[in-house]
């Protein structure tokens, strides 16, 4: 069997996240029904980073195994015919038997797009924020959240046996005219931990929140101690290394 | 009577267009709603522009006569409140009972974006052309255009009574590294006439037709011999000029 990873984008706005639920309309659920019109056969695909509920993807990667003799190109084609409007793939590219899109990833990398000015054209794609951010306090958060912490107190409480760890590598807000923009990187994210560690990070902005209490927080392992969860419309999957 | 000047921004997608119709889902016809709402009176709300099935708006005026003593900022939000999130009114502004949002108008202005890369974020906003275009050649056309002239080669052909002339003041593109941005201003426009001059000018920017035949296409004052007409997804009413 051929292994084809893909590169593709989505626009999550309409879509109950990636993973594939009965009688949902998901990414992953869309795509498996292409490839399978496309090479008439069920076929599972794998997928790097399960996004939830209107969370998009800039750059998601996936892989699934199939037989013929078909180039690159015509896979790329044939499989984004049978897609909607909403999703589509980028790239596709033969590797090897062994690689795995979700276990072989050594890194995401997710951006949160925060809006200064209210849009009907960025209503879908970042979140207005009424206030006035101090970038710089939100900045100096960001650094006590680097390398590898156990997360609990940014994610939602599920069961303890959970692996909670994260080890952030790069994590920073940056701000132009329009929007602030933060961009984080990690070996793996914990369920909406992106939006919670945006949520209480924005707290630092308007000195609801002083810089320091970052690590009691972190050391707490309490979710109740961190802030909410921002909107999950900000929030793009922008990369995964391997 | 007050007269209240409202600026606003909608994204086209989902209306059939500006102009009130019955049954269908129209900016007017929702301003006209909301603005009953507030008013507890029907009202008639007058724009300066007529916007197509799926084309967008960045500042599209229009005005309306109320009684009451509210301020601006609590009109717009008492309005804003009762849009749906495809509309926005971004500015309200007492004027002179005399003012026209449709009539007073001395030009507006209309920019079209064409995308050189396909992104599912940019399908229902510009419009992914496949071919590499040359914008020397499409500006030299647009050079061809300017000032008055009898525009019936570049409109929907309707009764011969109509005025057909337009006296277009600013035409060109723009490039840069992800698309390429067409704005037009003119004192009016008629019934598709910016996406059946951009259809044709690309043409120019493909070699599919001489810089030369844009003064023949003019002077026919015939439809059949312009190009065909681009989608209204990439074309917004940028600004009136008053």
């Amino acid at each position: 069997m051929r292994n084809i990873k893909i590169i593709m984008e989505y626009d999550g706005t309409d879509f109950y996240g990636w993973q594939i639920q009965p009688e949902k309309r998901t990414v992953q659920g869309l795509l498996e029904s292409a490839v399978e019109t496309f090479l008439n056969k069920k076929t599972k695909v794998t997928g790097a980073g399960r996004t939830d509920t209107g969370v998009h993807a800039l750059n998601q990667v996936a892989n699934f195994h199939m037989k013929g003799n078909y180039d690159e190109e015509t896979i790329k084609n044939a499989i984004n015919a049978n897609l909607p409007c909403d999703i589509s793939i980028k790239n596709v590219e033969e590797v090897d038997s062994s690689f795995n899109s979700r276990f072989d990833a050594i890194s995401r990398i997710y951006i949160y797009r925060v809006s200064k000015i209210y849009s009907v054209f960025n209503n879908a794609y970042s979140w207005h924020y009424g206030y006035t951010l101090d970038i710089y306090s939100m900045n100096k958060g960001c650094r006590l959240l680097l390398g590898k912490n156990d997360m609990t107190s940014f994610t939602v409480v599920k069961s303890k046996k959970e692996n909670m760890y994260m080890d952030i590598k790069k994590c920073h807000f940056m701000e132009n005219e329009d929007e602030i923009v933060f961009e984080i990187e990690a070996d793996r994210f914990l369920h909406k931990s992106v939006r919670t560690i945006v949520g209480t990070l924005t707290l630092l902005g308007k000195s609801k929140l002083d810089v320091s209490e970052i690590k009691n927080i972190l050391l707490s392992k309490d979710r109740g101690k961190a802030g909410s969860t921002a909107p999950p419309n900000g929030l793009f999957l922008k990369e995964v290394k391997y």
